[in-house]
């Protein structure tokens, strides 16, 4: 068991300062790792404020991780001391279930233990990426590819296979028309993935604020939803929308923008209700669905395929010490696109 | 052009009564079918008080037609003087689209013609099955296997299909866990549909007061919805929850049924929103989906496997006269499980 430095939310909507935490000796298959960078994902904020209730304090965030191992338990064969590696929104699962065993640990039917703010089996309670260590059966832990820097790396962990997952899931190539709805922190990275498919690429943003950077990232048409226009012009032209906003939207005017048999994958994860009208979907057999983040064979093999194209996340990278304030800036969508902690600043 | 028998409704939730409505002269691919059963389909129910609003009046409702080939037009090549053949719910499409091209014709992209209360291509208002005969182009008419009634297979031209093409295109089959939503006029002919497609089929109604029938025509396990432990038993369970409720339910508790990927199928149309929570869906990637009817193609490949099978309806046959008595009696469910009207009735 070691005791390292951590920030840490001490209770529901406190600001985060200053702790330490411990970590587990490393066992059988575990690998310790030295946190260099740690995304910030917007249910950071939302679970430090207790958003979605039941939050275990004193809380450390972050799941968007990425490091270097340090030391491997004695069953460990994947990774060696000194390799890049990363650590996303779950750490271990029940590995006997059919969703484990085919590789979709996240959908494990007894739950899989997220990385903060749960209890795994050992009946501890987990704690996240705002920290200096980490100590990880390597199941769960992830190969950076050497041509990713660290720091635009992270966010992949949790922004990148939350978008690449439906993209592979409802098989997004050359040949398929997709709108991402949302230029944030996902949806700036779903753009690069779905034009690096191959993809006709439209993003839907509030404005054309962020136009400019839409097309600079592959995408191939951009739509202000402010204007009713939009939904008159692209209505039953796309095989997916995929839906980045967090928000209890009406569905109606999006799922009218999908072709026959089209579907609209939400992967927000607004606490409120959602609403739609069947109408909106009967008349060209619609789906609506929702998708969370990949398995682990399928984060390696995102991971593989941002390293292959050259794409991460648009980061501004912060101290720790200012993380107050970065919350409070993604709060009002003041970040081009990702803010991502520089875990060096934990020892200043 | 000719002046036959019709029963409509003078206005909007008029009872219905006695008229005379005209037909075309037969031309090009038309038949002129002498309709022998009209089923009652709820939104007849619901179309007739104007329930979807911009009702055209009189209108004579009925798309669950069956009757006999009197006239064939010189370009008719499907069938011939005594054929007995059915009419669904739509009685033309642009034939040029996507969709027409695709067998599709229901989800026309220029909007399907629907058989009552619609302005076909001619500018002529439709209008439906409580008449003594239709004309119709042969492309929007389909062949009734002799092994089925007319009576018991007039409700497969909506209730069949808009329940069987859902099941064919989610591969409903050996292996597959249904459940089906509601035992009415669409459930019961889903419950047969599914059994014999391979399916292991479980009903959900909200009692057991139909759970004879329903273990009757194929059902292998049947659960009432009033019982919030069906709910505990039969989460993640099913591969697919088919909806045949019109009703503007809450739908968490439904999605919670299905397993890892399963999708729910809402083939009821209600008029208001529909709420569902996105954490229904999240931890499974579940899908939401509706559809409406099938293509042409589809809605003869339904009746051919309902002749190969022996699935008709379960009916009450009723006299065209005593309509409106039905409609009162389907509004409170007490129907055994489709009233079907003998259309000979309308010479009494």
């Amino acid at each position: 068991m070691s005791t390292i430095p951590a920030y840490a939310a001490p209770s529901a909507g406190a600001p985060l300062a200053p702790t330490t935490i411990t970590r587990r000796a490393v066992r059988g298959a575990d690998v310790r790792i030295a946190i260099k960078y740690s995304g910030v994902c917007h249910t950071d904020v939302v679970q430090t404020s207790d958003g979605w209730g039941k939050g275990l304090y004193p809380m450390v965030p972050g799941h968007e991780i990425t490091g270097l191992v340090v030391e491997t338990g004695p069953d460990a064969t994947r990774y060696a001391v000194g390799d890049r590696v990363g650590v996303g929104t779950y750490i271990d699962s029940c590995r006997t279930c059919e969703a484990c065993e085919a590789g979709l640990e996240v959908y494990c039917l007894n739950g899989c233990t997220s990385t903060y703010n749960a209890v795994d089996r050992d009946g501890e309670t987990t704690q996240g990426g705002y920290s200096g260590e980490i100590v990880v059966d390597e199941r769960y832990v992830v190969r950076i590819p050497d041509s990713l820097p660290l720091d635009a790396a992270a966010p992949l962990l949790c922004a990148g296979i939350t978008t690449y997952s439906p993209l592979a899931h409802w098989k997004v190539g050359p040949g398929t028309r997709i709108a991402v709805l949302g230029m944030g922190g996902l949806g700036h990275v779903a753009v690069q993935l779905a034009h690096a498919m191959g993809a006709e690429v439209t993003v839907l943003s509030r404005t054309l604020g962020k136009k400019d950077d839409g097309l600079r990232l592959g995408a191939d048409h951009y739509y202000a939803t402010e204007d009713p226009a939009t939904f008159e012009e692209l209505a039953g032209s796309f095989d997916i929308v995929l839906c980045t906003v967090s928000g209890a939207l009406h569905f109606d005017r999006y799922l009218g923008l999908l072709k026959l048999d089209g579907t609209l994958v939400n992967v927000g994860a607004p606490d409120e209700d959602i609403t739609m009208n069947n109408w909106a979907l009967i008349p060209a057999r619609r789906s609506y669905a929702a998708s969370s983040a990949g398995g682990m064979p399928e984060i390696q093999e995102m991971l593989d395929f941002c390293g292959a194209h050259g794409i991460t996340a648009q980061i501004e990278t912060v101290r720790v010490q200012d993380v107050n304030d970065a919350f409070a800036r993604l709060e009002r969508s003041q970040v081009r696109y990702r803010f991502v902690i520089d875990m060096a600043s934990l020892e200043a």
